[in-house]
């Protein structure tokens, strides 16, 4: 049997040992709970506050109170879409967001457009998934409330000019949520400097734990909650805090950020080569998204005559874990909303590949997967 | 310095050893996405399936199809509630709780009475806590579509006579939800017998950890989503599975599967000796709840001329982690709402204790926990 290689980071990743070592003693020792008074409760919230000011650092945020946790990144994307919308829905009922988002926020928009009465606009993307610049400019009326555009797509990497968009709202006055749970930890994000005001961010997808997210929200912006109950998180989140999971958010962040450009480096390189790779190696093949401005650990492709699932299947078999996109609708036999907004045919949709590298990978990985999946991609042509 | 005794198990529990170590390979070892297609992601749906399973078994639920996993307690209970009421409401707009449920529950409905122009009856409960039957008999309507009751208060301990409720709600057809948050993994709970068509439960209550909780949904059953985006929990909850949290709350039901009865046994036998204790050796006590008809761990009392934050403080520096009543309220100085509606005044109510005993507590923290509980009540008392 084939070593195993994986080459699916951006669907999760393992949690890093420096992670799980400051996560173990939250576990058993010190498990008292944030809101007991006694001496056990304070030191879980301590802990808390300490994650809290780990995550904040790592988005540029000034203020650690600005920073929520929640279950995940879904939770995080809910939270801020519905909250933000329902909240402030008697100033207007039109919202913004790209066609090519997370369903975590494509399908919130939904919910308000059929449930809620919003009218949503879905903003077109370019042919290498970046949003319109001039779409949004046009679009924005004045009962808009809130727009919502992913800093980096999940599926092809693309990383969206959320600056300049930052700013255009800003000037607007119309609040801009953005989905980074996929870039996060991986590129630099500044609350400040990019005009966010609120973001999605998960663990998992950056070394941390699965089942651990956090939402920014800049302080003065208000939100319905989401979760009614105790007091935990200022009365705006409730639920007992999973006090290691903030834990290993926190390390997760502390991690990256003394290693968040060595790593770049590293992975965009290896990235750049698996991509000269492929295309040099195998025919009929296709770069998906922007071949710089993209995330360092992706590479997306569409493969002529190859289908997604037998692709994947194959690879499986020979010992690579990878995806056809996103990992939550891995089950799904549609072809991508992504691509098919970024203006891929349906039937070239169908035989798209998603690499993505992380931290672990090596350049003899990158060497393998190249073997592996050259003679798998001629096989399965030659089987037509 | 005294050593430490944890006496606050009705807040949040240790993890496991046992637990611990089911769920230690899932952090970095074991680490797929249950979503994606390949074995290591297959691997984490297997996981998720088992604990599933486990989940089910411990309270009696014949289908592990009938369990979704949610990231605690609060959230369950958020879901459960707003889900159906909302989902349901063409039938009707009234639903019925008690005035002693945990803020997760009552909170929920607070806001489906404020702004979703719901109907809400409270039901009183007696001076030992329990639910009023025919109370809840005469707040019947014909618009009543959901009742929510727990299995066991937070505070006092007191158990419902929830199967009654249950047989009564299923032949008038209205939906029946049970925060059994602090009831389950502590006493048999049997989603079948007890004719339940919801239940919240939680982990980090019963040696699990934090972070991840339970709803069961009787099948059939209609709910709202609460969380959009993947089509994780069969589409119902999104968001990437927390695979060692669910590993960690199915170990936790297969020990409490397997010991239940004699840690039950065990407990209950320490907690009658601390209750006699304290009625015997200090004078103005009174026992909060029912004798017999309360959980295994809960000892719950109002002392005379005590103020419970100064007890409290003192108990810590003592070394005894202890609560007044419930932990997610701990910040407030309110009297217990709970106490209120027992028709225990204000003045007794800001003098109470609630003492929660575990599977680890030992005789001899008992007899520490009454000396120093003592010598404490008696200096307080002297101050005054």
């Amino acid at each position: 049997m084939e070593t195993r290689i994986y080459m699916d980071y951006g669907a999760t990743t393992p949690v890093h040992p420096q992670v799980l070592d400051a996560m173990l003693p939250y576990f058993s020792e010190h498990y008292g709970n944030p809101s007991s008074v006694y001496r056990e409760g304070q030191r879980g919230k301590q802990a808390v506050a300490q994650g809290r000011a780990s995550v904040a650092k790592l988005m540029g945020c000034p203020d650690p109170r600005e920073v929520y946790f929640t279950s995940g990144g879904t939770e995080a994307d809910n939270w801020a879409i519905r909250g933000y919308a329902l909240k402030h829905r008697h100033k207007g009922k039109h919202v913004i967001t790209t066609s090519i988002e997370h369903h975590a926020v494509l399908n919130t928009f939904k919910a308000l457009e059929e449930k809620e009465g919003f009218d949503v606009t879905y903003l077109p993307v370019d042919e290498k998934g970046f949003v319109d610049f001039n779409s949004l400019q046009n679009a924005l009326r004045e009962d808009t409330i809130l727009v919502s555009v992913m800093t980096a797509n999940n599926e092809v990497g693309t990383i969206q000019p959320i600056k300049a968009i930052g700013e255009l709202l800003k000037e607007q006055n119309i609040a801009f949520h953005s989905d980074a749970v996929q870039a996060f930890g991986s590129i630099p994000i500044d609350v400040q400097a990019m005009h966010i005001d609120m973001l999605s961010v998960s663990a998992h997808k950056m070394y941390g734990p699965k089942g651990i997210g956090a939402l920014y929200v800049r302080k003065g912006l208000k939100l319905e909650n989401f979760m009614e109950g105790g007091n935990q998180e200022r009365s705006h989140r409730a639920g007992t805090e999973n006090v290691p999971g903030i834990v290993g958010f926190g390390a997760a962040c502390n991690l990256m950020a003394d290693e968040l450009e060595t790593v770049n480096q590293r992975v965009t390189a290896l990235r750049d080569d698996l991509i000269e790779g492929v295309i040099a190696e195998i025919p009929g093949v296709t770069l998906n998204g922007d071949p710089v401005r993209r995330l360092p650990g992706n590479a997306h492709f569409c493969l002529e005559g190859v289908q997604a699932e037998a692709l994947l299947t194959s690879l499986d078999l020979a010992g690579i874990a990878a995806s056809s996109g996103s990992a939550c609708t891995s089950g799904s036999l549609e072809p991508s909303h992504v691509l098919l907004a970024m203006g891929i045919s349906e039937e070239k949709a169908r035989g798209s590949l998603r690499l993505t590298l992380g931290r672990d990978t090596t350049k003899a990985e990158i060497r393998e997967t190249l073997r592996r999946l050259s003679a798998i991609v001629q096989r399965l042509r030659s089987l037509e």
